[in-house]
């Protein structure tokens, strides 16, 4: 792409298409429709991004994004604090929060298990959950970690680590998409749903 | 989207999610990432944004955007000034410096003349295009506009507003493209290329 007659534009494509999922072409695009935009709408956006790193801060009980010192959700008097949930990163706090079915408190590892990718038990916050857990003695930690090999042994490390303190740890069901055909259902996952089989009575809407 | 306990980066999320072509996934896909990145990379996208506005220009001459009161293009001492391309928009214009097969300037018009969209001659820039042809007598005027009916509109009523004051006025080849099948060419298309057949000694590349 050349674009060597305006160095202001060309630096502003380049910077654009750094961002993930954004080729050159889709960094010209938005770039010319910045151009358009005025000042104050321009500058909503720059402030926004400039706030991300002057007044975001990770939250010191669960290690969420958070706009205060202690996040909105650890804060919030309504939730259950004795329910912890513990997850790979914040993308899952988002897709488990719009569900609108859990009213607990979460725990944000920043990762899984890989020792593929050099990533142990020190690379992540199990050492964090573990102190909070001996202090705070919940009655439930749900581990709703990905349903792969590596939040698996995930799944039983911090099991194994966290055992004395709370009789009630969970992990999310795993089985057959609502929605999705048999015909389509991966073997493994079929396999584990007829293992796991559950009574039909928990599965009426009550 | 729930992301109700980050008001920081709900917002920020809603300010990308504006742009073109970006939803609300990706919005939030590329505020994450924007999170992990230090300040001074954050300050270098924003920066780069801040100064589409602050000093980002249209050139006096050819009103394509520029980092000075005229375009490198106009400013080119190499470039051949008596031959004016006349484009839609600025994306035309980087379109045809990609093929770097052009050596003149440009006359960026800003859209079309399209009734329907209540846009007629004096919505665009005809009348500065009438000027600076009718005082700078350039050897040639070439129409790089759309191939669509508002393009072949605004074609002719461009020829009649300059014809006085060039002789020579061209408009792209319409044909087949390069690498295109015949059975899948549109038949409008295949027409106009019968009818505006070319001596095969032309197309050699010499």
């Amino acid at each position: 792409m050349l674009i060597q007659y305006s160095k202001i534009l060309e630096n502003c494509v380049n910077e654009v298409a750094k961002l993930p999922g954004i080729g050159k072409r889709s960094a010209l695009r938005i770039v010319l429709d910045l151009v358009k935009k005025d000042a104050g709408e321009l500058t909503l956006l720059t402030d926004a991004i400039q706030k991300l790193h002057e007044e975001l801060k990770i939250c010191s009980v669960c290690y969420n994004l958070s706009d205060e010192a202690i996040c909105s959700i650890c804060a919030d008097p309504k939730r259950d604090q004795t329910t912890i949930c513990v997850v790979q990163d914040i993308r899952d706090v988002i897709a488990i929060e719009n569900t609108q079915q859990y009213r607990g408190v979460y725990h944000v590892l920043g990762g899984v298990i890989s020792p593929m990718d050099g990533i142990g038990p020190q690379q992540i916050r199990v050492q964090e959950l573990v102190n909070r857990v001996s202090e705070s003695k919940p009655v439930e930690v749900l581990l709703a970690l990905p349903a792969t090999p590596e939040g698996d042994t995930t799944n039983y490390y911090i099991y194994k680590s966290i055992k004395d303190w709370v009789s009630k740890i969970t992990t999310l069901a795993r089985g057959v998409g609502i929605n999705e055909e048999l015909e389509y259902t991966d073997p493994v996952t079929l396999s584990r749903s007829l293992l796991t089989r559950t009574d039909i009575e928990q599965t009426f809407i009550k």
